[in-house]
Parts: structure tokens; C-alpha cells; sequence
């Protein structure tokens, strides 16, 4: 739609809301058993459990309006959350969408946001069941979305993120390190890519899009551990080896193949850091136990080993040295 | 706990959490297979299907810090949303709850917020599944949360907006006006209550506490349609109204006998005010086929009718005249 100048305040509540259910209209409906419009939501559950998950994105945190659009944010929001069930072996099946914003908000900035959560929803299959819209005092732009879901066919249990056991191999689904090097091309003044290579990079940070289904393909592969990769290889891993009480030994080869990727997009220091601490990349990171367990298509990054005192707690190692997750290690490659 | 002048920034993120699921910590966990701390949720759906619903409020919009403590936001967001579980016949069985601030937001109120989202959820036996903290870069303070919940036992049925009938008694499973009244109190300056009667009004304007079990009381009842009052009863049962396409009649004397209620609080024409458009009640309306089934403790509000054509569309009708839903009515009383 085009830009008619009309606000969240001149449309008012019931207009938005119309608005907005109409971009939502064309999605799947299985298993809404209530959708939008009553008190709540009924959503079928087939399999004797819901899986729920909530993030939210704000504005001038999250995203910048003069380096996103309403649609990416959709994107990224709902991407964001549909990534953290495909790391359970999930998959989304409905979604609720809560709006705070000022009255002065421009409608067609709302409609946008909800092509964009239609868009990234219809992607993958999942029904958007309700939602709220409040106003907000200051400026701030809100969007918080839960997901709800269900583990997938053929998955009998989560996989949580303290699974991993010594002797396990780490891997990664997809690329490393493209939403952090969009960003940073974004920081530098390259908002419009000079070249294919920078378009997919700005394309991934500004509305990231995974292969959810490998959720599900790790899991049955028999997954130890799994996490989403949304603040960084090193924060993710960190977390994994932790709950897990191991050491995850990351593999430099296998970083730098990573990190040639957004060469020459960005020079090779600079991909190493964002193949290392680079967040908001949704590809999936698990734990399998044999490399020969480990999906196509996947990327092994390292091995598990037992923590033992000698190296200091469970934590993430490289070259021997124990890396940082508040700095994503970066510290360790000329900062 | 005592205010010792920290902020979230100073606190940091995994501080603020572990203070935050610290309040958490006796609540029930019946049903949670997965609890905070991983990539999602996973909760136990007895009943082949789950109940969900988000409600959001924001400072300086739907609470005043001069007014309303910390603890006092938690319990009312809390209420909100079980409140529309309630009002399908559900009961809560998990929340979510997704906090936007800004750095300098004294640890303090994030901690008591999360001690009255604890006690209204202690209270309702409901526990918090997980969550999310983000910052925002203006001042603003956003709670969202998400409520899941399944309909109550003997209840085979969600009780829907739209099933009202001709014939249908209309009713309320408590007062009505107590939050509007404690509103109009709090603008006259009194934020101490004088009387015992100001302090109520002031409490549930503050913290709405209701008997949620009431939902699942009138579906077992046989409720033909059910709703909360969030936004007043006139635009609540004029959602009835349309929805089921009949009109609803309300009953002075009924009306009257609420409004004494809220007496010498407030005059008598604000009183009735009050009833009829003061918002954020919560108690349960609903729609009974006979007068026999409404429950124990309910009051009688009124009738449905059919709509036809010489009284015009769908809505709500008192004295002959129809309630505009956009003002609670309250122009046919005197402004």
C-alpha cells in the first residue's frame, strides 16, 4: 500500500486492526481452533505439548528506521522467534503480536510491519492467532511477539542446550557472521550493497532469513544440545558449554573458511570478528554425537572436551586460549 | 527488598534475571516440562488445545509511577490477561513476560514488578514459563505479557463472544465501576483512600484482584457468551451485542444498585458513570438462557433481545435509547 499519511491516531484502534488482519488473512489456519477477535486464542495441540517462546525488538535498539523498513522488522521479529523453537527440533504454529506505539505512528508503518510478520509467518507455515496494540507516551516503537509451537514429527524430546557430552561435535547450519557484517557495513555509510556479496549481507541483517526445518533435521540426527545462533558463535557456544559443563574447542580452519565468506565485504580481521562474535544470525549451532551424525549441509566448528580444572571452568577455546563471551573473543584478534 | 540504587544497567542482564526468576522461584510448576533458561518453554497441554492471549501496558499510559507501585503494575498486568482466559472458561496454566526499559530503571521496580506478577500469578497458581528483557532508548517502560491457559475442567466448550441468544439473561460476576471510580479518586488527588470504602476503590484501580473462577463457574453454567470488562460495560456488552447480533437491554435498577455501591465515594451521576463506562474491572459478563442458571453471587444486568430493524443495528439499549459504545453512554447522563 501506499503512503496515504494517515497515523495510528487517525485510523484509530478498530481501523488498525482491520488493517492488520488483513494482511494476515492469507495465512494457514490449521489447528486455530479460536483465532483473533475473542477473549483468546484456542490453538489445537497435538502432541501433549506447547512450546513458547517470547522476544521482543524496539526501536532505535533493534533496528533504525532510516536503515530499516516496517517489512524487515516483521521479518526479523518473527524469524527471531521461530528460530528459537526450530533450536528446541520445533516448529512454529501460531504466533501472537503485541504493538506499542505512539499515536503518531504512520499507518502505512504499521501495515508494513504486518506484511512483514505475514511474510516471514507464511514462510513457514505458522498462523498468527492474536494480539494487542497499546499506545506509547514517549516515542518508543514496540514489538514483542510470542511463538508458540510443538516439537516436530519424528522428535520425542527437546533438544536443550545442556546435552552436550565430551567426544560430541559442534556444527552450524548455515553461515557465520553476515547480520554482523551487514551491520557494519550499514555503520559505514554502505546502506545500498556496491556489489551482490553486500546485498545478501544487508539483506541478512535487515531480515534474516534460516532454514528452520534444520531444527528438526538435527534433532532427529540425533542432536545433543542446540541453541540459535542470535548473539554471537562465542556467547551461543558459551552458553551450550555451560550448561553442559564441557569445553567446546572451535577450529581456526574452520572459522576462516567461515570468515572468507565476507571477504572482501569486509577485510579478514574484520570477518573473523563477525564470524566469531557476530549476533542476530538464527542459524542453527547443535552438538552431535559423532561427525558422522552430523546433517548435510552443516558446518563442524569444533569438538567437545572435558572441562577439567587445568583449562579453567566450561567455556569456548581457540588456539588454546579461553575466548571471552562478553567480547565474543574479539579481544584475541587485534580488537 | 530495600531500594540500594542500583539500575538495570548497573545490575546487568544476568543479574536483573536472576533476581527476576528468584521472584519466581514457589511458584507451582505443574506441567512445566521446560522452564526458563533454555531456547523456549516446553508445558504439559492436558486437553488436546491451549488458550493464548497477550495484553501489554505501558508507563504513563496504563499506570503513573506516582500512583501505582511496581508490585501494583505486575498484579494488574497479570489479572488482565488471566482474566481473558477466564473468560473463555479457561484457567491460566503458564505466562510469559517480556519487559522493554531503559537502562537507568531503578533495579528496584524490575524487582517489584516481578514480585506482584509472582503474587498474582501465586495467587492464580500459574507458573511463569520464561521471558525477555530488552532495553529502549527513550524512557519508555513496556510489560508484555503472554498468558496460555486450557478450558477448565467441565468445560467442553470455549464460551465465545458471539453465542449470545434472544432471551439470554445478561449478568456480572461482581461489581463494576471500583477501577474507574478509584481513577476519577486518584485525578481528584486523593491518592490516600479517606475511608474504607475510597481505600477499596483505590486497590482495585491499583491492583484488580477477581475471582477468576468465576469464567469457569459460568461455563459449567452454561454461559452463551462471556467477556471481561477491560473497557467498560457498555463497549463490552456492545461487543456482545454485535458479535451475537441482538440487542442487549440493560436494567436501571440493576445499574442503580451497582452505582450505590460506589457511593459516597463518588456522587451519585458519577457513580453511574462509573458503572456503565469505568474500565479495567475485570469481573466476568456473560450471558445465561434463563435466569435459573445464572451462578450463586452473580447480578442480573439486563436482557437479549432481537435486533430488529426499528431499533436499529446491534447494541446496547437502556431507557429506549442506545449506548454509544465510544462513550460508555455517558453523554445520555449528563456528561
Amino acid at each position: 500500500m501506499t503512503d496515504d499519511g494517515t497515523t495510528l491516531a487517525g485510523r484509530g484502534e478498530a481501523g488498525l486492526l482491520g488493517d492488520v488482519l488483513a494482511a494476515y488473512r492469507d495465512l494457514p489456519t490449521d489447528g486455530v481452533l479460536v483465532g483473533p477477535g475473542d477473549d483468546t486464542a484456542l490453538l489445537a495441540v497435538r502432541r501433549g505439548a506447547v512450546l513458547a517462546t517470547t522476544d521482543t525488538v524496539v526501536r532505535d535498539r533493534d533496528w533504525r528506521d532510516e536503515w530499516s523498513s516496517a517489512q524487515d522488522v516483521g521479518i526479523k521479529v518473527v524469524t527471531q522467534n521461530l528460530a528459537d523453537l526450530a533450536a528446541m527440533g520445533g516448529r512454529g504454529t501460531g504466533l501472537l503480536v503485541a504493538l506499542a506505539a505512539p499515536p503518531t505512528l504512520p499507518m502505512d508503518w504499521a501495515r508494513g510491519l504486518s506484511e512483514g510478520i505475514a511474510t516471514a509467518a507464511g514462510m513457514a507455515g505458522v498462523p498468527v492467532l492474536g494480539g494487542d496494540v497499546s499506545s506509547t507516551a514517549s516515542d518508543a516503537v514496540m514489538v514483542a511477539v510470542t511463538a508458540l509451537g510443538e516439537l516436530a514429527d519424528g522428535v520425542q524430546e527437546p533438544v536443550l542446550r545442556g546435552g552436550v557430552r565430551p567426544g560430541d561435535v559442534l556444527a552450524v547450519s548455515g553461515p557465520l557472521g553476515r547480520s554482523g557484517a551487514g551491520l557494519a557495513l550499514l555503520e559505514g555509510g554502505a546502506s545500498v550493497g556496491r556489489d551482490e556479496q553486500e546485498r545478501r549481507l544487508l539483506d541478512h541483517h535487515r531480515r534474516p532469513v534460516v532454514d528452520l526445518e534444520q531444527g528438526p533435521v538435527a534433532a532427529r540426527a540425533g542432536a545433543t544440545a542446540m541453541i540459535d545462533v542470535s548473539d554471537g558463535l562465542v556467547r551461543d557456544s558459551d552458553r551450550v558449554a555451560r550448561a553442559g559443563g564441557v569445553t567446546l574447542v572451535l577450529d581456526r580452519g574452520a572459522l576462516e573458511r567461515l570468515a572468507a565468506q565476507l571477504v572482501p565485504a569486509l577485510p579478514a580481521s574484520g570477518a573473523l570478528r563477525q564470524v566469531l562474535a557476530g549476533g542476530e544470525e538464527h542459524e542453527l549451532l547443535a552438538t552431535f554425537p559423532a561427525a558422522s551424525a552430523v546433517p548435510a549441509g552443516w558446518t563442524v566448528l569444533g569438538q567437545a572436551v572435558a572441562a577439567d580444572g587445568a583449562d579453567g571452568p566450561p567455556g569456548v577455546r581457540l588456539d588454546g586460549s579461553r575466548l571471552d563471551p562478553a567480547t565474543g573473543g574479539w579481544d584475541h584478534f587485534g580488537g
